[in-house]
């Protein structure tokens, strides 16, 4: 397997797939991209990722994006790492549930707080957005809260789903929701933050 | 294994996941929710599913939801269907790639015309929303466009993906864009309403 390059920029949802491929011990480059000199809108990246977006990762196949789609395929990759239960679809599934629901609903409520251009046009309507950000980020981490029962998202068994919600979490205090009433999503911060996986990733990139 | 339950309701996009089971030759029944009784937030269903959304599936060893999630799982269940690439990390996360971006940035746009609630309380946000996704959803649409450069997403063979492309460009007019600069989305169009599991799942529930 040839080197791997992933891209990836501080403080965005490619954190998660860095942390997996840590976890994975995967052999790659970092390569960072500088957002506020618009880095992922140049030319040379857009032919890379036509999105425009992190994470995206350059593979011995070509390039692959989407964080979803990333963990299970660095699970898929490394089985060795026990990323991912590949050998149960039904719990697989669960996995990918949950990533989906990361992925298109809560990433995307935080979304409207900084990105509310993707949506719409006028200066009322954004701020119109960034007011509801914390009622719409706080109902998601409760829906999380109240099905979080074990150390991991999946139960006892630690999955590359642990390192999105980490992420995710992560933002949950900037995005103004009060976290002290979410006790089961601190616990799993706080063991997050001991993982050597989690220490190497914010070390290369601070969030 | 015993009949699954398959939880859906008209014009949504649990249409994808629909149309899969059939292409696998899954034994469901369907369980049609009525929206506009808001069904999907009767307390029956949130016991199902607290999200109070569609789609869903009951199966002998739990529910899942989320339409990236359903699609990988039948597909795993089904092996002998051939609705995914199993053995090959690399082309299943394409798959998977593909249809993470349909579910947390083309139906999102999408979402935006008729759920903007979801993300801003007045209604001027609301309208200044629904402005901007003709604009949102061809940009989606053109991204996609320019990439199906096979019969069907992932080439020469057809795949979970494919049904899942078919519902959420089946929103394109709609959503006020023309879609006659856009061929190869027509063309798939096309070849998708020919398959027999389309025919049979828009024959139980006309979209």
């Amino acid at each position: 397997m040839s080197r791997w390059t992933f891209y990836t920029a501080p403080a965005t949802c490619a954190l998660a797939t860095h942390i997996t491929l840590h976890e994975a011990g995967a052999d790659f480059t970092l390569a960072k991209l500088d957002f506020g000199a618009q880095q992922q809108q140049s030319a040379e990246y857009l032919k890379l990722n036509p999105k425009g977006r992190v994470p995206a990762l350059v593979t011995e196949d070509g390039v692959l994006t989407e964080t979803p789609a990333l963990l299970a395929f660095i699970a898929q990759r490394f089985p060795e790492a026990r990323l991912a239960p590949l050998d149960d679809p039904f719990r697989f599934a669960q996995m990918q549930e949950f990533n989906s629901y990361l992925a298109s609903t809560m990433h995307v409520a935080h979304a409207h707080k900084r990105r509310g251009a993707r949506w719409v046009d006028d200066a009322a309507a954004i701020e119109a957005m960034q007011r509801k950000v914390p009622q719409t980020m706080r109902a998601c981490a409760e829906l999380i809260e109240r099905r979080l029962d074990g150390p991991w998202v999946l139960g006892e068994r630690y999955s590359a789903a642990d390192a999105y919600l980490y992420t995710i979490a992560g933002w949950l205090e900037g995005d103004g929701v009060d976290t002290s009433t979410l006790p089961r999503l601190l616990a799993h911060r706080a063991r997050m933050n001991e993982r050597p996986a989690v220490k190497k990733a914010l070390a290369e990139l601070p969030n």
